[in-house]
Parts: C-alpha cells; sequence; structure tokens
C-alpha cells in the first residue's frame, strides 16, 4: 500500500512530514510505502540529515505550494502543480491509495471532491474530526463541509460516520447519536426532529438516539451527527475552551510545581493524536491535518489512513449508503 | 421596587432560595423588597430560623409546586397556584417588578410568555446567558428558546442582549458579534449569512462582525447571537468540557496538594455566578437560575433583576426593538 503525503502542509513543512514519515515507516508493518509530494530536491536533501533514504519512502516532485491567500476551489485550475493537486491526482491514478495533508483545509476538500469524487448515493461528503473524550474518542460528523444540511444528508453522514469508526479506528458496532437539544423523540428543530425519525428506521447503524452538548465528551457515543455549522463552532469552541481553561489553571498554580501536569492534559486534549480528519463520502481516502501538526500527529494521520485503506473503508461506506438510499 | 422569588424552585428548595434572599437584601440597596412565593407557613418558619423576619421580606403564599412531570405549556391552566403561575402574576398585574425562579425552565418560559407577553416588535423572545471568558463575560443569545429562526429574529436578539448587557450588566456599548463559521462576510449557512447583511446596517448596535467558535470565551465580544439550537449545543458542551477537563487534571495531580486551585476555576467558569439566564422580550423581567443555585447564584440573580428593573431595560427594549423595525 502506498500513502501519499504532501510534504508542503504544515506551518513548519517539511520537517514535521519528513519526521512523522520515518516514524510512521519504522513503527508500522511493512507494508506501506509513502510517497512524499513536494520539492524533490529539497526533500532528498532533508531526508538524507536523517540517515539514509528508507527504501519505502520515495518522492513525487511537486514544484508549486498552495497558500492560504489561494482560493480553494480554484487550486486544481490555477496550481496544477502544487503539492495538494500533485498527490491527490496520484491517488486518482491509482499511484497512491490514499492522500495525507496538513495543508489549506479548504483547498484539500474541493480538490479531493474534484479529483475523487463523491460516492454515488453521497451528496455531500463530509469532514470527520475525532474528539478526546472521557472514554474512546467521539467522531464529530461534520465538523464544517456543509453549512446547509438537509435530513437525508444528516442521514448519510451517519453511515459514513459510522463506516469510518468501525473500519479506520477499529472500533465495533459505534454507537451513532444525533446532536440535539434534548433526548427525547421530537426534540430540535425540523431538520433534526425529521433525522430523529429518518436514523430510527435505518438499517446498518446502532442509533443510539439524541445525544445534548453535554454528553458528546462524557463517552456516550462513538459518532455525533450534526450539520456542518454547529459541528464547526463545536470543534473551534472546544479547542479554545481546553485553551481558556488551561491558561487559568497556570494563573492560578502561580510557579507552583506540578511537573507534566498540563502536558498531559494537553496531549489527552489534543485531538491531532487521532490522526486528522478524513474527508469522508469520497471515491477515495484523503485526511486533513492541522497546519501545526507535530510530527506525531503527521505519523498519526498515516496510520489512520493505512488503516482505512486495509479495511476496505471506501468499499464499505459506498456500500452502506447505496443500501440505505434503497 | 419589589422582586417576586420563586421559593420552590431549586433542587434544595427553600434554603438556596431564603439565604440568597436575605444575602441580598444585606448586600443591595435599600430600595429592594422581597416576595418570596411558596408555601407561606413553612417558609415564614424556614425563615425564623434565621433569626427576625426582615421587614423588607414579605411572603406571597402558593399551594403548589411545578415538577419536571408538568407539561411547561399546560402549567398555567393545570397548577394555577403553583409558585411559578402566582409570582409571574404577581409581576403582571404590577405588585412585583421582576420574578426570579430556579424551576423548571420550560414552565417559566411558557408562563412568562402567557403573562408578560412578547413586547410589541419582538416576534421570539429568547434566552440569554452569560457565558464566563477571560475578561468579561459574553451573552450568549438566544441560548435555546427558538431552535429554528430567521435572520429578522436574530436581529432581534441582537437588540435584545445588547439592552440587557449595557442596563442590566453595566456594559458600555456592547460589541455586538454574530457566530459563524468564519469571519468573513458571506461565512455560513443562508440565514446567518443574510443576517450578517442585515446586522451591518443596523442602527443602535455596535456590531463587530462574524466571530467563530475559538473566539467566544476570548473577550472579543460582549454579546454573541446565535439560534437556540446552536446556543444551546455550545452552552451545554461549555458546561461538560471544563467537567472534564478538572476531572483529567485530578487524575493527573493524583493527590498532590493544590490548595483552592479547582474551587477557584470552578468559581470563574461558573455562570450561576452572574446571576442567572433572562428570558428577553417580554414585558417584563423574568430570570431563569439552574436548579442546582447556590444562595449565592439567587442572591446574584436578584442583583441582576434589580439592575434590569432600575435601568429600565424592558422600555428601553421595546424602544430599541420597534425603531429597529421601523
Amino acid at each position: 500500500m502506498r500513502i501519499a503525503l504532501d510534504a508542503m502542509g504544515t506551518d513548519l513543512a517539511p520537517d514535521p512530514e519528513i519526521q512523522g514519515a520515518l516514524q510512521a515507516l519504522a513503527d508500522f508493518e511493512g507494508d506501506i510505502e509513502i510517497v512524499l509530494v513536494g520539492d524533490e530536491p529539497a526533500l532528498r536533501a532533508a531526508v538524507s540529515r536523517h540517515g539514509p533514504i528508507p527504501e519505502r519512502l520515495t518522492f513525487k516532485h511537486a514544484s508549486d505550494r498552495v497558500t492560504a491567500e489561494d482560493s480553494p476551489a480554484s487550486v486544481i485550475r490555477k496550481k496544477p502543480n502544487s503539492s495538494i493537486v500533485v498527490g491527490l491526482k496520484l491517488h486518482q491514478q491509482g499511484e497512491a491509495d490514499a492522500f495525507v495533508s496538513a495543508g489549506s483545509t479548504g483547498a484539500i476538500m474541493a480538490t479531493s471532491l474534484f479529483t475523487l469524487r463523491p460516492l454515488p448515493g453521497v451528496d455531500r461528503p463530509a469532514v470527520g474530526t475525532l474528539l478526546p473524550t472521557l472514554g474512546s474518542p467521539c467522531l464529530l460528523i461534520d465538523a464544517g463541509a456543509n453549512v446547509d444540511c438537509k435530513p437525508q444528508h444528516l442521514v448519510q453522514f451517519a453511515h459514513l460516520g459510522n463506516v469510518y469508526v468501525r473500519d479506520a479506528i477499529g472500533t465495533a458496532e459505534p454507537r451513532v447519536a444525533l446532536l440535539n437539544i434534548g433526548e427525547e423523540p421530537g426534540k430540535g428543530n425540523e431538520v433534526v426532529a425529521e433525522t430523529y425519525e429518518l436514523l430510527s428506521r435505518e438499517r446498518g447503524i446502532r442509533f443510539v438516539g439524541n445525544v445534548e452538548g453535554r454528553d458528546i465528551i462524557q463517552d456516550t457515543c462513538d459518532v455525533v451527527v450534526c450539520d456542518g455549522f454547529v459541528g464547526n463552532v463545536l470543534l473551534k469552541f472546544y479547542e479554545s475552551v481546553a485553551a481558556v481553561i488551561v491558561a487559568m489553571l497556570r494563573k492560578q498554580l502561580d510557579g507552583r510545581d506540578v511537573g507534566s501536569l498540563f502536558d498531559e492534559v494537553f496531549r489527552v486534549l489534543d485531538y491531532s493524536e487521532y490522526g486528522g480528519a478524513p474527508l469522508l463520502g469520497v471515491g477515495g481516502v484523503s485526511i486533513i491535518c492541522h497546519g501545526e501538526s507535530s510530527p506525531k500527529a503527521i505519523r498519526n494521520a498515516l496510520g489512520v489512513a493505512a488503516r482505512a485503506v486495509r479495511s476496505d473503508m471506501v468499499k464499505h461506506s459506498a456500500q452502506d449508503v447505496t443500501a440505505a438510499a434503497r
């Protein structure tokens, strides 16, 4: 299996990508090959500084880089030699089985949609993000791709999230919940109330009903379905609450020694631990990482990508969504 | 000024209510009178245990109590002698200038709407909740009353929140922001994008544009406007994130002595500190407190209610919303 890794994605690229790739090759099973996509001469030189270039690490030259100034939708046309477009085309043409990038979220999404195309039966591919909880992480889907959703879109998200958590994270029979403002059926706005009805009758997923905001990180479910507006607000809020609370505690502690206390808490709250956010519902494996990803986060994203490929996640997603649409 | 306080609201009623009322009478200026609404003989006996009954504390008998089993909308008909209905009728009839209760949120909202009526120009009264931030607290409106909102409703929320924060909290020229998934105009779903346009042209409020989930508790605004679905999810999520993080830290600390560290953080995060959640846009002052309110939270809610009355908040709300509708 070969994974294309955008080597121009993180804020500190290509170092976190190179270190993450080397770590993944060292840690994971022997069938993984990684293709570093970027400025080949520079990448070769940078990798060489870590020792001889491993056999399972290859390069694909891409001379250009997507920046925050580029309009996401125009990247495929205006920057055909960018690492995002070159890497995704490798995947599209079957020369890679998955794509991982810490570059512009919008550009990765738009280019993935264009190259990998939505799966049959998927109206709206969606972004999933694993949130740390008191127990196993919970996949929030959609985390921001679709701001206006109809009930059938939310039902598709439920299937896509279910297959991802089962196949790529390895949770058997994920508990799938609908984000709402009350537990009883009939609660919520029109879209959510109708989605509840649909999910209650849906086969192939273990629907556990409505959950409220307070339940998400209490390990009550493995997948929580919402529209991309709510999901994105929640996700960004979560990051900031953690940071604010730790800042408050630091101030209170006022220099007292508590060892690695905060490092540990930040580690638990750091969702990059879980390997990036997949774009689900397209005909391939496309994983979006934070621009601030550490080598470890890149390594973990490569691990999740490998697991998604090995488990045939995309095939299962297509089967489940198609069966649901019948 | 006379404030009706439901003495049957908190989970531990009437003790937190009685202690909160006594504290408010001791702390606040001399023009406040409090009417305890509940089982008069029992209340008199309970108050007497704290010393002689203060002159400014009176009683209004209510023999019945609203429970979680009661359907909120039917309370006014089925439980006319409940403390919520009796207290709100006192306010409606001008025998009290405000109403404070820690009882069923739904019942207080429904009964307030029925007795105090929406203000002219207000289509949808909304619940505001002050969230603790790194700086001054931020009012989230709507925190759950209206799950399907149109742009004009969100504009009304902006005015109602603006007047509340200015009059009852005392922040001059509150910064009013729209909750969105990006900072640029045009971002977000259809309703929010249109609301941005309306708020940009709106007079009488200091609109500071879109804020994202991460900005809310970073002291970037004093009022954040959203629909009641998003607001309710966020509010409940916030409470749980704080609790989960503190639980993680406690586990990490593993018995090490850090003094009052957590008490202090919980105090900062405890939004009951700010005096309950007002139902805004009705023809009166109706403040909803947590069922777990402490005496201090009740005292603070009475203080906010007094400030709202003294500042003529309801009159200003009506003026602003009416001017906006022109």
